[in-house]
């Protein structure tokens, strides 16, 4: 039977370590959040991100801005943020409204508070190497593994998904750790035939249950990236009770990758405070 | 046996397009490179580039900065190169000194003269997929498998190598043609294991002859990035002897990535000066 990432216990963790050190900084780390529109799920993102700051010692402060938001009037917002001495970090919910420019917008947060790592630079910096602001979710999924000790270097890895915020970032992470890297996505033909090479498999690709054991190599490292909303619940992109049996490893959803997405968020914002920005 | 992608033709053919669609413009493409110190393989490299700017009737001017240059008199030289009317692409020869922060010097050349496509902000464009300005090697090489209408899309692309001239560049290229692409590098152990199962193979390890025959599948189109120096001349990457009888297609070196690269610069300053940069 495979070992449980276990994300929930992990995170706790994480923020119990950063709570105890925001307690004796002479001033509370600062977050702002910015949603614009009216996106459900972006709210309950939101919304966690708010509650776990608290619990942590972090204030959290958010901008709220209508769907029909001009892209002048977001770049103002974020510009009155970076000069603000209180927050440290700015979070640009995603995904924007489509008349707005989310690069553009996103490049004008502060390097030295990009909690996120979307911005150009962070991504430039990230592919040569230098993770001073890396997104939360590839962070918090190699956390995961280096919490578990799971050798990285000279490993196999294979990602499935290539999205800015996930699939793209976490392959560059590997790299940087020596890892070989194949990203598959939803144009690879026998998806099998990757996945069965992987020590580490990565799966990021939104489709309920698209791994399951026959896919996956005996012993390897399963890391289960996708909430998808199905009948009677959520369910991740990997067959968990299937493959179960067969992996080294496995994160369950929920209670893996999730909770060390916002536990890195933190993170960030406390690095964030202390200036480690490069 | 082999089909030859032939980089030199390749390239004529596209310089004397370039040339003739440049001689109707109204005024000269404009193209200047920084050279700092005194590497002899930079000055070489920067000496046929300029070459062949002249052949194809792009203006070019050249800046011999001595290498103790400090990092703000380079970056003021650059400023003004930005400001320039006559310049519309600008080129800023690696590897700089040591005392230089070569990704701080890169980020001040303005995102519309950025031809080589070394900038964070390219880096960023070209990880989302947006190809405006890319690297001349990766472009070269990309350009070379299209000429020879060589399938990408949902085939099996190998890139040994993982540096951000080439490797990195040219991973994300294959990537956002619906390759599914994997990552080798000097700690990837048994890279035959790997290289055996690309359809596409690209070499850029800097090590000589790396890849044999036995490393390679049958029909796979084997792309040689290496130039090293060795006994008697310069040899690739490739064992090109003992790849071609098995390969589909595969490039020589010389006369393989390296011209291509030169044309992909010049066209890469006609496009600047055309404004398509975003």
């Amino acid at each position: 039977m495979a070992i449980l990432l276990d994300g929930k216990a992990t995170a706790e963790k994480i923020r119990k370590r950063l709570a105890e050190e925001t307690k004796k900084l002479p001033e509370k780390p600062g977050l702002a959040a910015i949603l614009v529109g009216s996106n459900p799920a972006s709210k309950i993102y939101v919304d966690i991100k708010e509650k776990t700051c608290k619990e942590v010692g972090i204030y959290s402060e958010r901008h709220n801005l209508p769907e029909n938001t001009d892209g002048k009037e977001l770049i103002a917002l974020i510009e009155g943020l970076n000069a603000k001495s209180s927050i440290h970090g700015i979070l640009l919910q995603l995904p924007l409204p489509g008349h707005i420019n989310t690069q553009t917008a996103l490049d004008i947060i502060s390097p030295a508070k990009d909690v996120d790592g979307f911005t150009s630079r962070s991504v430039a910096k990230l592919a040569a190497g230098n993770e001073d602001n890396v997104p939360c979710t590839p962070k918090g999924i190699i956390r995961l593994l280096e919490e578990y000790k799971i050798p990285i270097a000279s490993r196999h890895a294979v990602v499935v998904g290539r999205s800015m915020i996930v699939g793209k970032p976490t392959a560059a992470m590997l790299l940087n750790r020596n890892a070989t890297v194949t990203i598959c996505h939803s144009k690879t033909p026998d998806l099998g035939n990757y996945t069965r090479q992987a020590d580490i498999l990565i799966v990021a690709a939104g489709k309920p249950k698209l791994v399951t054991a026959e896919m996956v190599k005996q012993g390897a490292a399963v890391v289960d990236v996708g909430i998808n909303k199905v009948d009677g619940g959520i369910a991740g992109d990997v067959d968990f009770e299937s493959c179960k049996g067969k992996a080294g490893w496995i994160s369950p959803v929920p209670g893996g990758v999730g909770p060390m997405t916002v536990a890195m968020l933190l993170e960030n914002t406390l690095n964030c405070y202390k200036g480690i920005e490069g």
